[in-house]
């Protein structure tokens, strides 16, 4: 299996994303794309023992910056490492692709080079929070933050249980619809006839569900509108940063409390890891007629080898497939 | 000034709301009305020294129940202590009224007995989050979580200015809208068209903000629609409740970690006064015509009593005056 991988996409970019690969390489028996400048690649390929690894580079003259309109790299940047990954994926040269890079260019190039999936109405970025037990995927992120209808809601669920069910190995995945109250008559125009669509298809849904069960473990896949889905995202990132802020603050100003925290670390790593993105690896997108996904900006080497897993096992799970047959299966009303 | 208080509402009531009037009698020298049945909260002021305090019980027979429907409120208990506050408010026998209660019904009953400012498309609930520098208000948090317009939006953005003014005490707090990006081109339909109206108005605009800005300081009043504001309030708590069962499960099991803790706990408090919603006492019920204060279910007697404190500042900043005479100078386009 081929993976293309955007050497040049994420904060810590080329550096955490070349380990990352040297990693997947190594432990995945994978053959990695590295889709970048190539002197630079090389360079930096040079400090790893590559032996009974699979890495080949794949030139790309140009690179999108982090915040760059997506609209402008599309136009001005046909040699981008991100469009040169979309078209290994077309050209069948790669059987997947991942970018830690500029979500909005990943997202419209693979949109106008991949296309959507057959039946798909929009497609949508998934993302697999931790919760209080094991994770929770949100889906949609922010593909679609102009304004969803029900019918891509219903078919957000359905690629996100999808999701679920093959990549994080959920057997039986709870959908649950984002709304202000648990009660069938609780919450937008969107949500109540997204909530009549939902009950009809043959997945396990829960019904509505509220804010604070992105963490609380009451379901596994998390349906909401792409603005909505954005706000919790950063949200989520943001209170993050806040509390690590807050605890450093205030550790550093108390000799007791540093001696304290040093007792109690082992603990505190150990809950770390349970809200650690790293394993997750990226978010999907789905809906996208080939295997795409994009890992966060500030993805470290073991984010992006979580990544370059989750996107290989997509492609041996026949994620792809199995949505194509799923809304397949709902046209015919089955 | 008189504030009638809900003796009956909030997961603590009645005792911690008593406790919380008793205090704030004490404090404010203000004349607390505390509505509920007549024996037992009688039976519970006998705890108390009320020399020099004014305290009055308003008798109402019926409780609305935290998770019973507004309309079933509304409809069947005419006597409920709810009920009977919004009346006294009606009535000009108090000039605040606060409830820990069921809020739906709170909203339901106040829209229904007092109606709406002048000018007003759409009354608010609005939230005080903590953040890292000092503090944010969310508006709307869920009073309309069915659709709202980008003209309900401009008056939350003014109402929440106002609040932020002469309750929370910013000088010339910034409004932010809260978007997926922060470009002025970011956003849904309804963001854009906000964004317009915003901007030609005399407030202090900072333009599109993220859900991270929720808890990053960047503004003092966040403006969205209630079905996001009410996940945005929900999550957040959510998030607060997990954080801690996942600090308290790991400290469980491991002795050194319970040192630790013990050593580090004086800082923990300290941390944890920063993210305490006692001090911010209650969502204000912006827009409706009298002063109007929603405590959380979970009031403990401090945060009863600074949720009076904010009614009886409300009263006195003449928050509801200001909010008519801010409509009313948008309407002659000043």
């Amino acid at each position: 299996m081929r993976i293309a991988v955007d050497a040049m996409g994420g904060d810590y970019a080329p550096d955490a994303v070349i380990e990352g690969a040297v990693l997947a390489a190594r432990e995945n028996q994978l053959e990695i794309l590295l889709v970048g400048p190539q002197d630079v690649i090389e360079e930096r390929l040079k400090n790893y023992d590559l032996e009974n690894s699979k890495i080949e580079i794949i030139p790309a003259s140009q690179v999108v910056q982090m915040d760059e309109p997506a609209a402008d790299a599309i136009r001005h940047k046909r040699d981008s490492s991100i469009a040169i990954s979309a078209r290994l994926l077309k050209n069948k040269e790669a059987d997947a692709m991942i970018s830690a890079g500029n979500t909005a260019a990943v997202y419209a190039t693979a949109r106008l080079f991949l296309g959507k999936l057959k039946g798909v109405s929009r497609p949508a970025l998934a993302m697999v929070f931790p919760n209080v037990i094991d994770s929770t995927i949100v889906i949609d992120v922010g593909a679609n933050a102009g304004g969803c209808r029900a019918e891509d809601l219903l078919h957000f669920a359905l690629m996100g249980e999808i999701y679920a069910r093959e990549i994080i190995g959920k057997e039986n995945p709870r959908v649950g619809l984002l709304s202000v109250g648990e009660e069938k008559s609780k919450g937008s125009a969107l949500t109540l006839e997204a909530y009549s669509l939902m009950e009809d298809y043959p997945i396990n849904f829960i019904g509505n569900i509220e804010g604070s069960d992105v963490v609380s473990g009451k379901t596994d896949v998390l349906v909401c509108d792409g603005f909505v889905g954005n706000v919790i995202l950063k949200l989520v990132e943001g209170m993050g940063e806040v509390i690590y802020k807050l605890v450093k603050e205030e550790i550093s100003q108390s000799f007791l409390a540093k001696i304290g925290f040093l007792l109690a670390s082992p603990t505190l790593r150990k809950l770390g890891k349970k809200i650690d993105y790293e394993e997750y690896g990226g978010a999907p997108l789905l809906g996208i007629n080939g295997v795409c996904l994009i890992g966060h900006g500030k993805s470290s080497p073991n984010a992006i080898k979580s990544a370059i897993r989750a996107a290989s096992e997509s492609v041996s799970h026949k994620v792809n497939e199995r949505i194509e047959q799923s809304l397949q299966n709902i046209k015919q009303g089955n």
